[in-house]
């Protein structure tokens, strides 16, 4: 974690009164570095950044070939748990002739605030249909099928972990040295900030090429662009700038304080890690690099409310603000 | 925020995955600092953590003669909202004629599990009394009408505000260079950290002495170290972590990553800003500092809880762990 930046500032009346650091690359697909601030060799685990990596094994391996674009946008997703992504990760089970018990990912409360109290108001446990991670896991199930592998997908020495590994390693074109167990229990492996950036290149590009992983590629990034609302939900950063880019861009939250973007228009990728995990500050600064790349319209209400956002205190009191460091030049 | 030094280190798997950086300083009763890490002079607001010291002036002027251990616990809290803190602080304001309208903090949605599940179950909107500072607020309404001033207490040249600020630049020492408006509407004068731990030294030795203001900082003191679960809650920090030390020291935290301590048995004030405002940071920070300055046993489940806390996923998996920076000496 050497030699991170200040990336974000948060100030109160006249004085600042937070700073968040990181690195954060961006590059081409060459996986030339186009840009970067801090240290683009700095190690992390891209945590749920990387989903559109793990489905791609989902797709090369044809055990995907007859899923939509919903169910696509859904495996890359880190969902609010809203009736508009349970009712369509349930009837994907239905479809594989499962239920909620074949998944491995654990019950979360879901954020959507509707379906929360809709639980706590029946006095229900959220299921693990609910977990963000949900349509990951419908999409490892679909693979473990069609491979007839056994019930521990999340398992690291299991084909369906096996095969994530592999094109993790090949997007990023690293050896990653290190892999951790992700919040829904799935292996999440390590790269450099730059290897992420130079995997999101290769997605960015992947209209380009005709063979079977682009492929995958290109239908993942298009599923994500077209179905913002699937990718995360209402209030959500990456719904809300998706939404607001009207398909010029792919991006993607991950724990921690990651962030990714696909922009196939400029055939770029961008990676960025907040070092000290804050994901105010991981949204402050991809709706920062996405203006400054010229597919954000910075007077965006979507781009203002991530980029430059008021802090309202419980009256509604505008009592200070966030902003971009001046070193991302905006 | 000049010169911060890694505090905090979050691990998953073998890699480090987060970093919190701050300021620490341990200040004794004459002001002088006897550990201080990171900058001791740098400029923060202390947000609820300098609740002791706005409800200095609710003692010296004698409005606040009658009040009762536990409603100056409340008055130095940022509770959860849960129905022993809400059911006493309804009962000051009947104490004082006045209704819910009469505050100035807004409506906040309580942290207590089971008082947000209440209203989400009833269909009802928190109150203002559910704001996590209803009791420091009861003690402005307590001030204001003992001073016969105006119902707008929490404007900066109220009687009450320019009271608590008088107390306040008393205390640290310092002129305070500049205010906030705080999440509850009042105003939040910026210290150093420096001056945060020695108006936290000016608490701890109070006992000593027997000048009005003394007088009141012991009893405020007394009274948070009386009743843990006033001044915060079930599963927070500040309530278990002083219930582990059982009157040995009063400690107190404030939002963006703001912690203070007083230990009267060592003479001792401390002060935590973590520059990001995590609060999981500024948690682990003083839970390390109360057992290397001896009131918390390291072993004990609460010390453990904050100081070492396993990171756990959605199906109970240890994935990595929280720890205190090598620097801090533990």
């Amino acid at each position: 974690m050497a030699n991170p930046v200040d990336l974000v500032e948060v100030w109160r009346g006249d004085l600042l009164e937070c700073v968040h650091q990181g690195h954060a690359v961006v590059c081409d697909d060459t996986g030339q570095v186009v840009a970067a601030w801090g240290d683009p060799e700095t190690v992390t685990y891209p945590r749920s950044s990387c989903k559109m990596i793990q489905a791609l094994p989902l797709l090369e391996s044809g055990a995907g070939a007859h899923l939509t674009p919903e169910q696509l946008a859904l495996a890359c997703a880190s969902h609010n748990g809203a009736a508009i992504h349970t009712d369509r990760v349930k009837a994907w089970l239905d479809d594989l002739g499962l239920t909620d018990d074949a998944f491995r990912c654990g019950p979360q409360m879901p954020a959507d605030r509707d379906a929360r109290n809709g639980l706590i108001r029946a006095d229900q446990r959220p299921c693990q249909v609910h977990n963000n991670c949900s349509g990951k896991h419908a999409g490892f199930l679909t693979l473990t099928k069609h491979l007839k592998a056994g019930s521990d997908y999340e398992l690291i020495d299991h084909p369906v972990q096996q095969a994530c590994k592999a094109a993790f390693e090949e997007v990023t074109e690293e050896n990653s040295p290190v892999f951790g167990i992700d919040g829904c229990s799935a292996p999440n492996h390590a790269c450099t900030v730059h290897g992420l950036a130079r995997a999101m290149a290769f997605f960015a590009t992947a209209g380009d090429r005709s063979d079977r992983r682009s492929d995958a590629a290109q239908k993942l990034t298009s599923a994500m662009m077209r179905y913002p609302e699937l990718v995360a939900g209402e209030t959500r950063a990456c719904t809300e700038l998706m939404r607001a880019m009207d398909g010029k861009a792919a991006i993607k939250t991950g724990a921690e304080g990651v962030f990714i973007a696909i922009i196939p228009e400029k055939r770029l990728g961008i990676a960025l890690k907040i070092t000290d995990g804050a994901t105010r500050a991981s949204e402050a600064v991809i709706a920062a690099l996405l203006v400054k790349y010229g597919v954000l319209d910075a007077g965006h209400p979507a781009a203002q409310a991530r980029m430059n956002p008021p802090i309202k205190n419980r009256r509604a009191i505008e009592t200070g603000f966030m902003r971009p460091a001046a070193i991302l030049g905006l």
